[in-house]
């Protein structure tokens, strides 16, 4: 990983699964699916508001999902961890590949695939 | 955001979805959706591998699941930047819960959820 | 499975893996992750779209939904098969397990979870 | 839809939504997400099991289980209800498709994507 704040909690979570064993659930397959359960908990709390109630979130509501993105975050890094992927790497080249999927003239205003395009 | 890592992706993500006028479709409820289908997206390629397939990825699928997770990074920071959520500061707050929750004594070599220990 | 309906799909299924030898990778957890998959898969169609707008889908979209929505149901019925589940009797108690968490006079008009209500 | 069993349901969830003041939150794009939620809880209770174990469930998790498909089934019928799908030959037109898409002679012991085939 590339960053401080991304090894702090890499190794975090290093020493939490070792000291609980848990390394013997830990497999890329698990925390796939792992990540994919927590991103549907975060997304159940917007299941049934409407696009202004979900930008103004109640406090208790707010609360919830704050805890549900960090889950994410937590399995996303612990994934990355086992399979030694550089997150923030990726990411920055996941954006040059939508810069040339989207291009601006092409995507401006709508949210169509790159392959409706 | 706490990390200069963060920060630059955050505001690459600003730049490209203004640049495209997306803001529009970028409500935290519509973020939060596309989360969970990039979630999912990356779990296809495991769904049908055993554990040990899973460790050790062919080039291919690796190369496919790295993007995957950088696209769940992405969206995970553009939900947290639209709800202003600190990514980093709530992960360490959620290990912190999870290891009142998880106490090693009871949670020691089972996957048990910590309402069943 | 206590229809004639479902129980033909059960069959096909059951005749279309074994010509494959697909039996090996259908396991409950599997068949689960996959079921997971193709339900976000459908809902991706609708990540970006305004309410109004996912009432009244363009003719490809509405096409490619209703076959995303039978994989989701020939997975659910492989799952429940393997499992030995019988799903119209299973939904039928849960309806009846929804009245009592929901009653009318509490649930009128408002989308809050049973647990908070 | 095709059959009584799936037509019973179907008039329940409509008695049920109806009887709440619900359809009001009951668009396409809603009902998607929680189905998507619902097969993501589902799966919730395979993700550290082994495939061994996901075989021959405890009986509390197979309780669990059966009613999360339950769960599943019927927000599929509520979605199919409200977009007038016919989901028995939706379901029956897609084993077609795949009968084409993965030739016995190709497909057999394997679980590559048709795509790769």
């Amino acid at each position: 990983m590339t960053t401080i704040a991304f090894q702090d909690l890499r190794d975090k979570l290093r020493d939490f699964s070792m000291a609980r064993d848990w390394d013997q659930f830990h497999t890329p397959k698990n925390l796939a699916t792992a990540l994919a359960v927590e991103a549907a908990e975060l997304l159940e709390h917007f299941q049934w508001l409407r696009d202004e109630e979900s930008r103004s979130l109640q406090p208790e509501t707010r609360e919830a999902v704050s805890l549900e993105a960090a889950d994410v975050l937590l399995y996303l890094i612990r994934f990355a961890d086992k399979l030694d992927l550089d997150l923030i790497a990726l990411a920055h080249r996941k954006i040059e590949i939508n810069s040339a999927r989207y291009p601006v003239a092409l995507a401006r205003g709508n949210a169509k695939k790159y392959t409706d395009l």
